[in-house]
């Protein structure tokens, strides 16, 4: 295989048909599935997503636990018991938590209770220590409790064969508790999905250098690398890939579940990507009406492993290459891990500061400050000025069929934070 | 020191008084405040809070870039040029990014240039390949540029000396790509919070086991964990501690930023850690009016490094505990580690399915499930019943000076998710 021979395909043509966002997405959606599962430590499982239905195996809690420090007693001895009633309460013993009280509490008795602690067999209430005078070994009530009063039932949490959570979800910190609290040791989670990212570029220096003349640094690999941990995939970077079909072919074929693609990926001289994918693989998307990130192409390829994977095929310049991660690949990654296709962003609906003009035909991804409750649409229009994304608030969609808005209408922002 | 003896200044002791939420956290971000830095690589730099304003020490780009893939051209050679009236170039070589081409481009002279690529000297704009037509070496514009056309100039993202991110910033994806691009490779960022946990209870099994007669498995240790990761900090977390006053205090005054001591927080026979606070730190505050967690306590204490730190006393009961956290101590780690006081919770306002009860003078925390668009607050009440917390989708505060809100108030949701 020549570097030429395949470059000459593409060279110096343009995008023969945009595909829409809409159509784009739809190829997407039809070929990502959530990835499989493995366990991991509960320790580790916070973030992940939940694999399978967690059911418990026990009662939580498994025996009758005091919620108060006091007294357990038969409620029916404290009926009637006040300051002015005191009712005397022989007691037998303690139970202290994870030191239970063995002996069976009978008619008069009581045993000094902690909370936590379990409850003896034949007390059916905890009367608390606040209404409850010592004098030496002996005890009086001078208020009463109800039967079951200031008891932890058995199973009162969670009863033995109940589902406690159901596959899909984001474990939370409360959710770990409970995995915790039913004797979990180990978690079934969806499989972190492996994104290569293989940037090339041959004006690039890695990441960490020093800009020199006629160079720049790199700035989508750690970009990419950022948001591919954000949406719950595990970035494979192996630094700047030479501008080689041989190189570049290796790299896309390398174990991931799928491959991001940056720089190159437009239609000129050096882009090997798109015709190493049309000659090896697929590549039906290629141009895709919007703005910016028109250059993005997307396609399957089947990897060293013998399995398919999508590669993503994403513009050099950052912000194009910021948006298109973010409208497709992100997307992918977060469906692949188990996560859900929508934005990860907080969204809030202000008026626009002043006008934004767009083409009917294709979608602009415009990017905005917000100030003093108004969107205000950032005047920097350049794709290449990743400066325009850091000091964006966050952005707003302009649908393809829409000519933009007028200032003052309510448009919803999609905030960065 | 006896372990019976600091336990009787407690023992069977009410909480002598209950300090409000509000002066609770004013006691606390009164002593709260943004720990030191570290510098990281970039890499692992998404999702810290930059601790200093970051300068460019160079332009972005630091050199003339063609925006398209090409001809340099010099702009008034392109005047009037159509399909109609083909102007020929000289073309005198071609500039590749990366490897420019280094000779002046005089008039009627032309470079091919690839996008990314430097501009030659003498060249003002790039005339598109889709305005030039080829005849072997001969090039012909069929179509204009103004100077500056497709040029990306040097500066033009980022010029020499300009402030790119604030210090306080907690660092997006674009923000590591920006910063990659002005030759960053180590960011300074602040500490993440080193906070220990620890649980104490005779009851408690440690995080995996198996339940067991009368004993349960720690839950509020795993949770801790998490939400101590998730709002910035670095848990240490040493297992469960033995409920001994020595073991109690060694905890406590191990290195960390901060403790976090759940279990054995109430006024109970066993309760340690706060006759150890008052013995050897100091514990304003014991006892919170609020609905769950009123057995919250916050004080502070020397640890062994000489360092005062705060110690957060959390209710062992896990929902209290989790309340707690949130109130108080996730607040203190988030400020240590340079993040806001907010809550880390999206919110939304929608109205209530029945009725909530509150009491006046203490604040309280409602689960509610959001069903239908509307706010149903969850039945069960109880502080120990943990899967409340992971039912729930979010929750509701109800101010001490509100007595409740009745069917159908708007009332504010913090969404867990």
């Amino acid at each position: 295989m020549s570097d030429s021979s395949a470059a000459n395909d593409v060279r110096m043509r343009g995008f023969a048909r945009r595909t829409t966002v809409a159509d784009a997405l739809k190829w997407l959606d039809e070929r990502t599935g959530r990835l499989g599962e493995e366990t991991v430590p509960l320790r580790q499982a916070a973030g992940r997503v939940l694999a399978q239905e967690m059911r418990s195996r026990v009662d939580v809690p498994g025996f009758h636990r005091s919620m108060m420090d006091g007294y357990a007693v038969r409620a029916a001895d404290t009926t009637g018991a006040s300051s002015y009633n005191r009712l005397m309460l022989e007691v037998i013993g303690q139970s202290l938590p994870g030191n239970p009280f063995d002996v069976t509490v009978d008619r008069g008795q009581a045993v000094k209770i902690m909370t936590g602690a379990p409850v003896p067999e034949g007390a059916d209430a905890v009367l608390p220590v606040e209404v409850v005078e010592t004098e030496g070994e002996r005890a009086f009530a001078v208020g009463d409790v109800s039967p079951g009063k200031h008891i932890g039932r058995v199973g009162e949490d969670i009863t033995a064969g109940a589902t406690v959570l159901e596959p899909g979800r984001v474990l939370r910190p409360q959710d770990i508790g409970l995995l915790s609290s039913i004797g979990t040791g180990r978690v079934p989670v969806v499989l972190r999905p492996r994104v290569r990212i293989v940037v090339t570029g041959n004006e690039l220096l890695p990441a960490g250098s020093t800009p020199e003349p006629n160079r720049i640094v790199d700035s989508n690999g750690p970009m990419l690398d950022a948001f591919v941990r954000r949406d719950g995939g595990e970035p494979i970077n192996p630094g700047i890939v030479q501008d080689t079909l041989e190189a570049i072919l290796e790299a896309m074929r390398s174990p991931a579940d799928a491959v991001l693609v940056s720089g190159g990926s437009s239609v000129g001289q050096e882009d090997f990507a798109p015709a190493l994918l049309r000659e090896h693989g697929e590549l039906p998307i290629h141009g895709i009406a919007m703005r910016p990130s028109s250059p993005t192409g997307m396609g399957l390829l089947e990897g060293e492993d013998g399995c398919g994977r999508l590669v993503f095929l994403l513009p050099g310049n950052p912000v194009s290459c910021l948006c298109a991660y973010d409208f497709f690949a992100g997307r992918a990654i977060r469906v692949m891990g188990g996560r859900s296709t929508g934005w990860p962003y907080r969204r809030t609906t202000v008026p626009l500061s002043r006008k934004i003009v767009s083409t009917v035909g294709r979608l602009d991804y415009m990017r905005v400050k917000v100030v003093h409750g108004e969107a205000e649409p950032l005047a920097i229009s350049g794709a290449s000025v990743l400066s325009s994304t850091t000091r964006a608030d966050g952005f707003v969609l302009v649908p393809p069929d829409s000519e933009g808005h007028p200032p003052g209408a309510e448009v919803e922002v999609y905030l960065y934070d």
